[in-house]
């Protein structure tokens, strides 16, 4: 059944937040509203605006289309019917971006925030995964560790399994890292780690697992807003340089879980994954520490053992003695990483390597890593 | 020391956030600036716009000023000296409200955002007590019980303090309600607990305990976002037509963090406390469950003992055998809601039930609740 995700128009409600703010009126739009030819229309009002456009995720690539005024100064624009998915979506008026404010939902993906939506056009596609059932719920933590090698107490979200709490059992952990200037929450937020999880473990599809969900920027310990000194994130030089840190500052955060929290040991046990920036770590500190993950995956950003250094550590870690169960790669038919994706891939079948390639359609993109943590977690530690 | 806390200009950053979304290129301007003399300047680039106000907490009640356009078509103003505090603000461009979006610290709170930063003028200032410090750090947890009595599973907020997670210790528990169209995020969010018990743990102000912070509003399970129909808060209907269904349901909550969690029980180790519909809550479930919790805080919401039921009911929960080590009743001297705190005040004091009261300057406003919870918390399990 089609969730109507959007209800309830907010007739002039006064949202008086404190006295000293002014007073704000919201007007009657709703927006975004699924209709129930699973189009969505998008409202704005503004009587003055000269010029308002969209842009969004459900627009083919980079497009932006003019809104269009009707009666009352309420902008409006309707999509084609979408498929189930979290979309992603802003406003441009007179050419300033800002978001839907009659939509509270919003996702802050480094430090610019959007608005979205979720809908799942039927059980089991992939929006379905990302909205929250009734069914048993995992726990999101958020607490810190301490890495002696970067010499700070960093935050870390930390997913666990429904019945994590009142059982006995020991569970898998799968370490899961974010891109160029994400950090600790991004997975949990834009990623929808605990619904997927969720999802997944009540299905039977994914077996239940801790996820760890570290802060891969070694100069940054924490989110903005939960770090000591509060900062701008930015991609500027997070591209890599935190992969040598990240990489021998790792089993601070292994042995960190693995005291604190009822997890197994060992390769069977463990599974690395990440996403551009997170998947460039996943294979570094996977060559680093080799026959300590069993599951290793890489989301939009392998890297090719295309130096000697390199093709010797990938060596040391297909060692049959240590070696993966699983070597994982997912990318984007559109995404500029593919070409070393393929790289890695091709060299990994040349040299007997096992390695599973999956590729989707788009680019280096949320909606694309949401896909590849569905597919990957219902792989792991089976 | 003082924090300068937005930092870091982000000279033409590209946030290509996703391939389907135009690009976003952020002008050179950084807002909110903190100077040297605690006077905060904000900065606005929009060569196009006709006005520019800016609306904060900084300013005299619901005063909103202009901002004043330089070369470049940047906007700015500069506040008087701040004290340590967080602050809220947005700015009203051509009249319509939107976040300052050179600052990417933004809050919820029920359906709307805005803009904030904090700032400490000196170590044990107010601002100093919601900032992050290198101190031991406690952990949030986002879970799930469920309540048979509401016949449904309801999402939770969690702090554990630092050392929880190793250690043997049982600990005492606050339960900390929200107000009307909050959530179970409020707390942590624009609150800051975690921030404030564990800097008020450090410094050995605090006992350490458990803060559990449900969602007060009984037909909503979850915060916007997590609740498996999503939808929009509001204020409207929730003033207080939850109190009846939090109280009868309030055991199934102690029920299920004393058999989830290691904490001590009895009243010596239960504590309630709300703002707003919250302390309406804490007050009705305190006298519903006399000898439950000896100590209850009502934060710009006490309820008057004015019927007699409500008297009847106020002295089984005084009766000496069972009554609460503290009653704590704050309110700001501008708060609609401060006769009422002073009638109940008065009334226990005339029949000499034992209660403290607590007025600060302001309203009905998070700045006044995040001190309470500061004094509150450091009189609590002693």
């Amino acid at each position: 059944m089609k969730k109507l995700m959007l209800i309830a128009a907010l007739l002039m409600t006064t949202l008086a937040l404190q006295a000293q703010q002014a007073l704000q009126f919201r007007a009657p739009v709703i927006s975004p509203e699924i209709n129930p030819d699973n189009t969505v229309t998008f409202r704005y009002r503004n009587p003055k605006a000269v010029s308002v456009k969209i842009s969004g995720d459900f627009l083919p690539d980079r497009t932006v289309v003019d809104m269009v005024e009707g009666p009352d100064g309420v902008w409006s624009y309707t999509t084609a019917p979408l498929e189930g998915e979290l979309y992603l979506y802003n406003f441009i008026v007179n050419g300033e971006r800002r978001n839907d404010p009659a939509n509270m939902y919003m996702n802050r993906d480094i430090a610019t925030w959007t608005s979205f939506f979720t809908m799942s056009a039927k059980q089991g596609d992939k929006g379905w995964y990302y909205e929250t059932h009734d069914v048993p719920h995992g726990t999101l933590l958020k607490t810190w560790y301490h890495s002696d090698k970067l010499g700070a107490d960093r935050r870390v979200s930390i997913y666990t399994p429904p019945g994590y709490e009142k059982g006995k059992a020991k569970y898998p952990v799968l370490y899961l890292l974010h891109g160029s200037g994400g950090d600790e929450d991004a997975w949990a937020d834009l990623g929808r780690t605990v619904q997927i999880l969720d999802n997944l473990i009540a299905e039977g599809k994914a077996k239940p697992m801790l996820v760890v969900m570290p802060n891969g920027v070694f100069y940054n310990n924490a989110a903005p807003g939960y770090a000591v000194n509060m900062f701008q994130p930015t991609m500027a030089n997070s591209r890599s340089d935190s992969t040598v840190e990240i990489e021998q500052s790792f089993p601070d955060l292994i042995a960190f879980v693995e005291s604190t929290y009822r997890v197994e040991k060992g390769r069977k046990n463990r599974a690395i994954a990440g996403l551009s920036m997170g998947a460039r770590q996943s294979c570094a500190v996977s060559r680093a520490h080799p026959g300590t993950f069993g599951y290793i995956g890489m989301f939009s950003g392998a890297v090719p053992a295309d130096t000697p250094e390199a093709e010797a550590a990938l060596a040391r870690q297909m060692d049959p003695k240590v070696a993966p169960y699983l070597y994982w790669i997912g990318v984007g038919s559109a995404d500029g990483v593919r070409v070393n994706s393929l790289k890695l891939k091709n060299y990994c079948e040349q040299k007997g390597y096992p390695v599973e390639y999956y590729e989707s359609d788009g680019g280096h993109v949320w909606r694309n890593w949401r896909v590849y943590l569905t597919v990957f977690a219902q792989k792991i530690f089976k």
